[in-house]
């Protein structure tokens, strides 16, 4: 669970991480419904566009589900939101404090996933580099330098 | 592009037939947001995971998208609504009059697929044989019925 | 749970019943948002008052709490809506089938409430009477007649 | 207030009718959200030119203000919804027995506009005619003729 | 009218004032479909059965209404959204400086109720308790210290 | 497109410079849903009649369609939803930074307006004026005067 704002490196070392230990990962696509912001620039069809294609490149061949989910504006409904879009899962893997007390209070396991290099490989970092103009390429896949080249997200992001 | 309640042997069949066409599909899954009706019995966690599993089983291993799209209530916005949680699309497969035209306005190519033996592959005649106990399980993949099994789908609709 | 529309004796039967066997009760007032139309013509706050105000002259004395529950459209959300606006609860009363299949799927206690002389104390009746200029007031508690008077409840279900 | 699906020789007469009596008159575009259906064909802006368009072409000259009014879903706010979009206004004109009601619970004062042979000059009928192919033309302003087919409504309609 | 995050002794103060006056309070639970965060940390649920049973512990006895109100982010329909889900009333105890003006544009008297100790009975302050780990238990009715309890909201509160 | 808080003298100038280019003008009242906050204090009603009787006081007499365009919290769908309450448009004048990325990824041009003494012809400077009771009168045309006068927008942004 993430708005993989944009989808990195890092995303994809704790989801190979992840992978090690279970069979199948869903992954959720937090706040679909942004885009076009600082915090949000990309829309849920190019971040799942970004993770489908990323994985393939690097991932590790195991089946995983890619699930935009959108904010509902209401703590109390969003478990059961998440659920009413994914398959059925024992297990959330989440640094998030409120996904991990909203699932908590379910009954739902909850795990901190392993985090690598947090400094460079965040989405914060990465917005600012590609913001301020300087290089960003190195810190996501192949795969996501490419979408955000189609889609102009640079120019977007710098509103010029 | 359908509401898949639920995925039958009609779907996999068109979805082969599109697959001889195109590299890739994106399975677009209509009115996400109803569930536990007689229209719409089924969540949009449950038909993905039936779409998954069935393509897995029957498919022919083309790499495809599933992807719940939510109502919007809006017809001016929808086809924007779609691209906004999708990879980009070149053409749409739809039998549906009012998607045709939404995106044909927009000067997206729409392509009626063709249809298998749609007396009995038909969402609406697998519902009804559900509701009144008649055999419905060789109209769907093996996972469908197994799904439907495991969410007490029979139960559900037929609200005992 | 019910959508009290309006109030009547049929409702207050059961609500006595009900507490014969509990010490507490919470009354749902479902599909809140609704009114002015034929199906649903009075408000919230009306159907409320109506309700605390019967209770008042021909309850049990037992405490109750009167909970406007507003539609959410999406019945995966909606046991989860509930839960967010009342105390907790351990048991449901209701003959609708959907609202039984929710909570029965999230493992809750469902009673269908035994009902009294259905053909007369029904809202559809009531309402019909009210249209038609027939009596209704036999039907529903003092403090119902003097509410729908004080809204102009038959002119405005009338619409003259 | 009127849904004008589409604006017809009807309309212009009403306004007419009550511009004798009044020195300006607000035109509001009830179900504004709403189109690309058989019951409401034309988007919000469609609907505002062609009332513009044709009051231009066929009005008094007097101004007017054309405003689209989204629903709300919720009849008690509905009234508040309408003040807060329009300039103050005094009395409505309007013969749908729901705006009346609201209207008249909340002290506004309610006339119901003369009609013009509403056999012929009514939304439903044109609808009708378009879809079936029969002359419809002569039941509108010219203006409204030609943003028909500049949007392509008939193929719109009939889904071809 | 309030958000009562949490129900204190203050509330308790000033509502016993407000009964000196009135013969029944409406009590609106403002901002009704938050929780889980740090300003609103309970459910509308959470907040009722809070209120509920403080009066009953400390009230006059006198009949309240308790009553959820969701936000409805457009000012202009607040007053007539709070109106559909109460009973009617005639004045309006708030110290908040919006509400105050709605209500007073519709002609509405609002009064601001008079304050007791807002140092320390205040929601910020006890908020600001829960989550520095003081002593927060004083400052709430005893009902509001076993419902914290009950549903573990100083952990939810502290992220742990 | 601007959100016209409240509409002013630069606002005219504007306007009236680019009545030189074209013939017929679209203006599109921004965040239409919001008022009564500091930042947004009038309704979309209220700068919609500024505007219309400003335009007629000292505008050119050029037509000119006045519109509120709600806020939909989806950029991605922010360009189709001002297409289908509006007449088509060929140009887009804004100097909003979002407005112009979300118009230009669509294709459509955008001008950035000329602006016109911003220091002091600024809704904020305006709002920060009536707000410390210092003068503003000689900033907005006078049918803004008189509407704010009529409206109390005075008391409504002071709070008293």
């Amino acid at each position: 669970m993430g708005r993989f704002q944009p989808f990195h490196l890092g995303h994809v070392y704790v989801i190979n991480e992840i992978l090690k230990e279970v069979d199948e990962v869903i992954i959720g696509i937090g706040s679909a419904q942004l885009s076009h912001s600082l915090e949000n620039p990309f829309t849920a069809g190019e971040r799942l566009t970004m993770i489908s294609k990323s994985l393939f490149e690097e991932g590790t061949g195991k089946p995983s589900y890619i699930i935009p989910i959108n904010d509902v504006n209401n703590n109390s409904l969003w478990v059961s939101h998440v659920r009413s879009l994914t398959p059925p899962f024992q297990r959330v893997y989440s640094g998030n404090p409120l996904v991990k007390r909203l699932f908590t209070e379910r009954g739902v396991e909850v795990v901190t996933p392993p985090l690598y290099n947090r400094k460079e490989y965040s989405g914060t970092e990465i917005r600012k580099r590609i913001l301020s103009g300087e290089e960003w390429e190195h810190l996501v896949p192949g795969a996501v330098v490419e979408i955000i080249r189609e889609v102009k997200g640079e120019e977007r992001m710098r509103g010029s």
